[in-house]
């Protein structure tokens, strides 16, 4: 028997940074390939006390069936948080989600149809790319500056029937890259003027470490589209827990696919979390997060500097948990990954984040799971691999 | 804004069920109508235990990003019990997915296109229906005799070019029908001989209370399709943990697809159910819900021979945790629902589990969920309706 696949398999790939963490398995090996939070910085004990509290006071509950739209405690304090963070967010139009990544297939869902063009940054989000590709879209990109798009390569892919924009505006995967305050406005400007719906991904926007907190995209929308976050990066990601946050007309429609994906989301999942919320002060927690990943980048860059060819530029993130390296043109970071891992060090070369299959000069790199000692010598290692390319 | 969603939408609803069971929170109405396992067989404290070791011992890893195949001990546990059974099924080909309605968005993912044709029971699971919906199928039905589908039909649909059938051969949802030995044979040596792939979902297949066991239709074809498992019923359905078996070729596309959906199912609620059944004899656990939900089962079949007028016919299901009615010709369920909610009983009109618009005299009851005194107090005022539109 041959299988009869359906035809957008034809199109999608295994994650590649999926498969190189199969490679980094190996302990021996210093990798800034993961796009792992640090697990050392976990709220393990306070979810070991709230998970105690869920089984004895609520446990069969917390066992049972629940709603798609997801646990009403929980949508309620994510609420809160928006708005004290300066955003109106009614509890109603959050729906819980089982990642961030299930917004993107759900979203994908309700609104590509075969062909549609669909606008990403370049380098985007491989995540998106990956769920976005299951429904057979026309990517158009956009370069991605220092400070956010460029506006006139973006106003060009409106004009010419957009669909819709995904994008990171907040420490992005892969670059580590933030829109200023006038790009943000730029581009809500622009997606109003041509009806395009905005998907605005923050995994990381808590996750700040220089600089000041700015308004979402989304709140300079007339008509906002979908605005996606996550407990992954600022709690824990085991947990599966996301929530897009949409207007009625779309959010009816999320929820009829989220029946149809996974009826809804880990209820036990859910009501720990709650009551981690509920007994915590999360803010405090990110507070550690932040301080920790600010000092790992900070000697990331600083050890760049001092370990790498001077012909080899890189973003400065204000947060998150990526930076982003340029290789002089020519530059294959594929053959370099061959070279650093018999090195034991890895990257996760930036050709992927590519849909055009270009940026085969560039590499992500990731500071949030490595200690000071750690990135010093990986770092070191990584450029002395460099250099015996520039030779 | 005019949002454009995609053509797919227009065809998919809400769950109907999913609707009632808001109509059925009120707690003076005696619902037959949820799918809901009964929460006081949870294994609340065995749950809670288990999930005091996971945060104690493996905390920090139980919180973290994990494979898209799923745990490794988990799947292990799986595959025994599968072996315990007699069906040889390695770990590798087990992939754990965000319950096992997930499995269903992934098959449709990977298998359909646009216009194939999709074999169903009929009446069929809706969930399957939902899921198949988002991917524009052409749906063809088999009428479901006592015995299983009707061979006849069933091979003019394969005839027909049909891609795959879905199916639930023990103890269905809706009608609580089971397929005969010689009916899983008959449909096996159907599916080898038009190359139609199968999908063998088994949610209830460990709940039998009455009869043999019998093999699944999957240990009988020569190439086997998906068979698809859950803890649901089993253990708790609130980790929304389930699994799906397929050979290597269907396995890797299956897994591209769940990457793309929600990246892997939460770390924290396969550890917490790994070491509950490394801990715990769950086939004990199994014989407590076999033995209530058949004394469940026998009491309203008991009733409804008290009860119901005598032009109502009933399946006598030998598992799992749904009966199903028949009125006679002409009557609706529909209206029936109006009338019952009002002498506050509830229970499911038959006809969304039909795709064809059909069924509008049949109706689904739910046994697993009530004890004898609910069962015996909603029967009769069910019965009561029913008279009210005979006479």
């Amino acid at each position: 028997m041959s299988y009869k696949f359906a035809r957008r398999m034809g199109t999608v790939h295994r994650s590649f940074i999926r498969e190189i963490l199969k490679v980094t398995a190996n302990p021996e090996i210093i990798s800034f390939a993961g796009g792992l939070p640090n697990p050392g910085l976990f709220p393990v004990a306070a979810m070991d006390m709230a998970s105690r509290e869920v089984f004895s006071e609520i446990g069969s509950s917390a066992l049972q069936y629940s709603t798609t739209e997801g646990d009403a405690g929980l949508r309620s304090i994510i609420s809160g948080r928006y708005v004290k963070r300066g955003l109106t967010v009614d509890p109603d139009s959050i729906l819980v989600t089982t990642g961030s990544q299930q917004i993107l297939d759900l979203c994908a869902k309700i609104f590509i149809d075969r062909g549609d063009k669909i606008v990403i940054e370049r380098p985007g989000y491989l995540g998106a790319i990956q769920s976005f590709s299951m429904f057979e879209p026309e990517f158009v990109t956009v370069s991605l500056d220092d400070d956010g798009p460029d506006l006139e390569e973006l106003e060009a892919a409106f004009k010419d029937g957009a669909k819709l924009f995904y994008a990171v505006p907040n420490f992005q995967n892969p670059s580590g890259v933030s829109y200023s305050l006038e790009k943000r406005k730029a581009v809500a400007a622009l997606l109003d003027k041509y009806n395009v719906l905005f998907i605005e991904d923050d995994p990381y926007g808590e996750l700040r470490f220089r600089g000041d907190d700015l308004p979402s995209v989304y709140s300079f929308c007339k008509k906002p589209g979908v605005l996606c976050g996550s407990f992954s990066k600022i709690a824990a990601p085991g947990f599966r827990i996301g929530w897009a946050v949409a207007e009625k007309e779309i959010y009816d429609k999320l929820v009829i696919a989220k029946q149809a994906s996974d009826l809804h989301t880990s209820t036990v999942a859910q009501a720990i979390m709650r009551r981690y919320l509920e007994t915590n002060e999360i803010d405090d927690h990110i507070d550690i997060i932040r301080e920790s990943y600010g000092r790992q980048c900070e000697v990331m860059i600083e050890m760049i500097g001092e370990y790498f060819p001077k012909e080899v530029s890189i973003t400065r993130p204000e947060g998150g948990m990526f930076l982003w390296a340029t290789m002089p043109d020519g530059f294959a970071s594929m053959d370099l990954f061959d070279v650093a891992i018999k090195d034991k060090v890895a990257f996760v070369p930036g050709r992927p984040f590519y849909v055009d299959g270009s940026g085969e000069n560039t590499l992500r790199l990731n500071f949030s799971n490595s200690d000071e000692k750690k990135t010093e010598d990986g770092i070191k290692r990584l450029g002395r691999s460099i250099y015996s390319f520039l030779k």
